[in-house]
């Protein structure tokens, strides 16, 4: 039996990315009930949001589906940690930005496990994934440089060999990952689970304005652009007014003068697009497999596809 | 049969990256020796030095092997070409850093076929990769954004199978590939055949400074970057006294100022470190799978045991 299919007690080993504000209840709810993980994408969100949601995701299912949680501001953590005791929340998955805090790190994955809770923890460098193994995550999610939203700069190819080579817990490959060629690709660098986040922000369940949509399926090769490199916190988009706005910024400043531009005007940029389908001066965050993302599908789809793709591959492989 | 081995006349369906400054006579005649197809990184190289490097190799082996040409000054092609065509090369490796240009790349495909060549043409973007199908090449090389050296933005993970999907020819996946682990991944992306550079740098046979290897060997995950993007030739190395300054040229200044600052100061860089063992003004310029390189083994151990373990996984795969 696949590890990550026992440890999170679900049937197939697809976890969908926590996406804020795309990931609700929604298309957390179908993931789950089509069998993989869904994930709220509740990571910045406030408690009493968490709850709803929670609370929204069970009507659509029974089976196990997680929240996404930050382990950063400890306030706002206990809070969440509360919320989701309460909730009887089965999964936990915990991420920030860049560079997990040790410390913290182990005083809640032991709090989350002590309530029953399973916890997988996203990390895309080598130094955040071991931390979150050394505090005892059931699960590490590599994420890949070529993913959407808030990146480092190792790619899938490279950092979960390394992963999978360094870690003792099992490993989940986010970044690049739209179907069965990416399951298989990623079976090959030894991960035992597969994160997508844009392919189910293109799913009918996914509750994003029709424009997100839209401008992904223009997407093709080179159209989406890291941003923001100077603050630290580097982030995937498609190339639009607010990013060429942005590399302007960059190319035009000293480094911390660009930063402090920069952090003002992506503040509410994701909301922009993502609630409002602003592409003037909201931020599409998206993987750079845009390029090869076209329809909009249902998420069983997405999962059910990209399974049978992927052992249709694994049959048809010689060498 | 592998297509990538019946148009090379190769045995094993790997390619040795045309590294300049690296893949000289010693590396080529030893990977192709072993039955892969050797490249002399010849790029740059006034033809007396293509010449005897031919000449050398020949002298190893009496198997395939392939001269890298760049598509872009067309006297110096038309040099290269008869030189090749003197010697009887049994491949062109053709490239240029980005923007082929269509007219040319026709032109010299054209030449090379009828004096009985075979030509691999190798893109890192999807333009230039449809541009050499189109123009005929044989087979094109999908270089991804991990590997070392002149790259653009888009990942081993993203670009090989967007290729696959668009190319009529077959596709070979390069950058992140070291073992059998980056061999079944590439395949399950579409590839039929694998580029590694990298893992080649790394070999007995490879005729570099002793510094080049060690710096290799102590690179760990976020030890490569990428600099000089402000160029518009984007180009990996290994994180060193230079890499550092490259980059604070470009954090301080405005893009233009910093273009005509980092291409003073790159220039040489590549033959300072390769030739010359300068770790502080030299650049190591080596994928991210630097993480993962950390013997140096004989060429034909490089392809005899990703060949080994590629088969490996690919009998243990199961979903």
């Amino acid at each position: 039996m696949n590890r990550i299919c026992e440890i999170f007690g679900i049937e197939k080993p697809i976890i969908q990315g926590a996406m804020a504000w795309a990931a609700t209840a929604p298309l957390v709810g179908a993931v789950s009930e089509a069998g993989g993980l869904g994930v709220l994408g509740v990571g910045f969100a406030p408690p009493e949001f968490v709850e709803m949601q929670i609370r929204e995701t069970k009507k659509l299912t029974d089976k196990p589906f997680a929240i996404n949680v930050f382990i950063e501001k400890e306030e706002i953590l206990s809070r969440v940690t509360e919320v989701a005791i309460a909730e009887k929340a089965p999964v936990i998955y915990a991420d920030t930005i860049i560079g997990l805090d040790p410390a913290l790190t182990k005083k809640y994955i032991d709090i989350w496990h002590e309530n029953g809770m399973k916890v997988v923890v996203k990390a895309s460098i080598l130094n955040d994934a071991v931390i979150a193994d050394n505090a005892g995550a059931d699960a590490v999610i590599i994420k890949g440089w070529e993913a959407g939203g808030h990146v480092t700069y190792e790619t899938t190819m490279t950092l979960v060999p390394l992963a999978v080579e360094t870690l003792s817990c099992p490993v989940i490959a986010g970044g690049g990952i739209i179907d069965g060629r990416g399951i298989v690709a990623a079976m090959a660098l030894g991960a035992e689970g597969f994160e997508m986040g844009s392919a189910f922000l293109m799913t009918e369940e996914c509750d994003v304005h029709p424009n997100v949509k839209e401008a992904i399926i223009k997407s093709g090769d080179m159209d989406t652009v890291v941003t923001g490199s100077c603050t630290g916190e580097p982030c995937r988009q498609v190339v639009n007014p607010l990013s060429e706005k942005l590399c302007r910024i960059e190319d035009e400043n000293p480094k911390a003068v660009a930063a402090d531009l920069i952090r003002e005007m992506a503040s509410s940029s994701l909301r922009l697009a993502m609630a409002d389908g602003d592409m003037v001066n909201g931020a599409v965050m998206v993987g750079q497999c845009a390029s090869r993302l076209n329809k909009v599908k249902k998420a069983a789809d997405v999962i059910n596809d990209a399974m049978k793709e992927a052992k249709e591959i694994i049959g048809s492989l010689s060498l």
